[in-house]
């Protein structure tokens, strides 16, 4: 760990958040300084019990953490007072984070907000493949969702080298997180976004700016992992070889196939727990590559592809911190050492 | 009930065969002479205790079922040598139809076909409002699968009144009937259809021969219903209220919407049970009227529908037997008779 | 319908209240005056299609049910205080009929209360075939929860008949209603009820109550139906074939047998839908006659069976105004009356 | 490594063999020669890409499992003909372990048997912290089944140190692995175990000979752990303090609580994934300890407890190869050695 490392605190210690500290933890030239949360459940128990630092993320909960068993260290603003952070990771709630800027911004602390932001919160959507250049030198950046990540993975990387004329995905999103499907998930059913077309088009214009993308998304009766149906108009006549080439020399892009028995999300999932991850997380897109196909007539392709929503944003998150803080000027740099760290790979098995 | 009857065999007492049989039961034209099938468990006994006359579909299946306590007219072939039937709707598994057209073409008896067979098992592949007339006189009709009769209903009324150029639907199936829930499910994953475009696309062709229609399926955690979404290129500029417009007037078409608290599959079939028809049955397809967006320029046209996939095919073999029969040469009249009897409506609720 | 029909309020048409009021439209002696309820959505437009007066059960609802499109007749209390009502059945979230008692009380109409109320609310908690004699003239009963409904009737019987020492009953719940699935379920997960035991075994006391009973439950992923597991310590040696006499001649227990492919509860579902009673429901508790067993001793005896939780109190509330208004003063009678209108059998197929 | 290290081969590369592997490749005194199995598809793919050595099970699979793109180095007879073998661990589907003895016996190889072999076949049947001394030197073990192995340590630790007259347990399985849960899974329902008692009383009194154990099973909704539901009749009085403090010095069982946040089974496994085991495993029963409760004449015991069914029974595979190798004669000893390579603990979090 070099001495001048960037100091990182991650705020809401959920689904994301834990994830990304795990990350930043294995990197070279950055580190932990705690995580800060509102509860003290299990969750903040086993923070600590990894040895995390707990800070209370508003001075009101310190005292409700304390009487849940945790020893909280202070308060989130007391640590950005004393100029002990250099970026906040915030993983806090949709909606939560845009309200949490004025405190970062009040500091003149670095912020990273993840996706259940606007745009507009951060004025940077970032994507490391995509548009790392963006990124450079921004007090605040925002990490776009898993599901906008992945499309501007598989999709962007698809239209950058080939062109893309109109893409149309259909997503069957995971209902809710595994931690907290025993309260508020959905049963025997499928609920459609009756927002149409949904949010995620738009999202993916904020990092491929010129790309013309229509979603439609239902939440599906499981708790991990979306699904997505992609259905492409391509610029030029394409073949499925010429796709499978783009997306073979596209990082954080691996690929399945329902011939080796990978049958559905549960198939991935259990690759990812064999792959020996933490927590069984799978920080790439796996595609199946038997069902890229291209139209008689050269001019649609379709394709499918998993999106593990717990972690495919981690090393976003790990890349975004190297961009804003200038530790690395170029994506590619940093998405090397970011995956040598995290362990990602081209091939899972 | 007229003496001329016309006398209708139901081969396979499953998840549409025992529906169907319920529905012509209640026709004034048509009645049922029994219905054939191979086990003998609960389900065929609820026949018998139905009134039903029940036949072996296989001379080889009597033993069985008689062991499993089920008394047994006879076989299928015996009944169809005497003379005794008129149609039979052959609604066994996919593939078993397939094979038992050389028994129903030795005795010169009509016979329907449902989904899981190819179209040129029949020849004709029928869904009432769309093409009544190729059914007319005909001996072999296939009634199309609930999904491509969904997709009939909508996508081919829009295209009809409004043309559609391109349509791309996303399928989230529903993944077993609930008879069978208790042994080849699919648990907290999504299954994608890996043969793409799925089946639907060019299967919608067989009874709309120019549209221009591309589907991706997987298979939902859920067992009942499933959900379309669907995105439609328009031949010209039209509106949402232009759509509302058409499916206001088309037959088995129902609005539901997210407003009134319809906020997904399980929402519709606990109307549908609620709505008083047999099984909780639903034989309209609701469209959610809160989903229908058409994009800023007019030329693209999102929604999103429910495919009752028990039971929205029984109108259609009620009518395509009325077409094949000529008891009824217009599918408006046909239609009309079914729908009173059956208690299809234009308004849920 | 004789002219001097009871009169009955349904306050709360939710999962119990609305089968409550279809079951009481079929009664001879008993009428529906209107329903009260406090939303606007779909659930309630339902109600008004099929022909019920929608009152309010707060004055406050008024003008949300309004603005959701319902056409309200007026507020609850009016009605009441216009001695329009004999008998309201409670049918309100647990906990809110202690609450609407006092208004019951001030208009000196009877009221039935369901299971999620206490004991204390009413003082008389009831079961048809265990004690409907507790109930006749009283102002207040309690009809008592699916699962303690289900007890009694089974272990009741088998109690009253053979002598129970002992029963311990671990309980599978369903998680939430059929139409909440889209937003309060649980997903791939088994919650247990920390309380332990849970209250159905003191529950049961209330109506048997001299019985040794001790229940834990949890809470599994599916929202149809529960199931229990029952270990009986018996006063005296008994024979499998004992525990069959007795629950074949118990009012509204059915046998069902893995035998003959009821496999699961889907099984039971299914076998409901297709007896053809209104929504599918089930007002019977299915035994699995194959797993009735004793133990060598004789001393122990095992068996599983079912609850269909949304429909089997039903015929209890029915029994339940006519013991209250003392329509009738036999259960045996009640019963044979109910059980006609609803078609309520002791052989499902 | 010690060059003396016992030499194992897995037989079966499935949930529980794959797993095992993993365990023994971090243990001291032992090492993985290979494993085989029959298949040739990703999860074979994947022992390969984790440097294992792939035979195949039977000579007969080697063809195939190449055609699926597997290297294979030969067959398991191969292997064990040439003395490059000390233990097999047979992690193969129920029934196949019988069938492979023969071919242990014929090159007098030690075997461990899982616990979908019967008693019989192994003539021993082992939970580590119950009978470690009955496996000291003997050619064939068989490990009990995930719920079985979860009995002895809880009831079996109970009943050691406080006397259960008469336990009575009812278990929610998970209806499948996770692998499986494309095709062969269960959907909105509950599957009982007809054969009652279930198998899993019996089976513990292979390990506890003197434990009065009745169980009653049914298959739920999810495919992660299974949930047990213990009812335990006392020799003696006994507090659920007395309980707390037996399972407190009890190996491999832990606490959770409801109070901490953990609802269900879904939040154990949130717990086990953060753990940092690889799969998100837990060797541990996690008791609530909430749960634990005495009956007010402190007679009977009533408390909760979650099976990891994947992975519980890995370490007594592990302390089994020690028994029967007599590489360690002490149970306590082994237990400590497998514990700490596992990182197996008394606290969670």
């Amino acid at each position: 760990m070099s001495r001048t490392a960037v100091r990182v605190l991650v705020n809401g210690y959920g689904v994301i958040g834990k994830r990304v500290a795990s990350a930043i933890s294995r990197q070279p030239d950055m580190r932990i300084i705690g995580i800060s949360d509102v509860v003290g459940d299990w969750r903040i128990k086993m923070a600590k019990a990894k040895g995390y630092d707990v800070y209370a993320s508003m001075p009101e909960k310190v005292e409700g953490m304390k009487r849940g068993g945790v020893d909280v260290e202070g308060t989130l603003e007391d640590l950005l007072s004393k100029g002990a952070v250099d970026v906040v990771v915030d993983a806090t709630p949709a909606g939560v984070g845009a309200r949490n800027k004025a405190l970062y911004g009040r500091y003149g602390v670095k912020a990273i907000f993840q996706g259940g932001e606007r745009h507009g919160t951060a004025g940077v959507s970032f994507v490391a493949q995509r548009n790392y250049v963006e990124a450079l030198g921004e007090q605040f950046v925002r990490v776009v969702s898993c599901n906008t990540t992945a499309i501007c993975r598989v999709v962007g990387g698809i239209h950058e080298k080939l062109g893309v004329k109109k893409a149309r995905v259909g997503i069957i999103r995971r209902a809710v997180d595994v931690w907290e499907s025993s309260h508020v998930g959905i049963m025997n059913t499928v609920v459609p976004e009756l927002r149409v077309p949904s949010h995620h088009g738009p999202d993916a214009r904020t990092v491929m700016h010129d790309l013309d993308m229509v979603t439609m998304a239902a939440k599906g009766s499981h708790n991990l992992f979306h699904l997505h149906m992609g259905m492409l108009e391509m610029e030029d006549e394409v073949t499925g070889d010429d796709v499978i080439d783009v997306l073979n020399r596209e990082p954080r892009v691996v690929f399945v196939r329902g011939s080796d028995g990978v049958e559905g999300l549960n198939s991935i999932f259990e690759i990812a727990r064999d792959s020996g991850r933490p927590r069984g997380d799978l920080y790439e897109i796996p595609v199946w590559e038997d069902s890229i196909t291209a139209s008689d007539d050269g001019r649609e392709i379709y394709l499918m592809w998993a999106t593990p929503n717990e972690s495919n944003v981690v090393p976003e998150n790990v890349d975004a911190i190297r961009a804003m803080t200038e530790l690395e000027g170029k994506a590619e740099r940093s998405i090397a050492i970011t995956d040598e760290r995290l362990g990602i790979v081209k091939k899972l098995y």
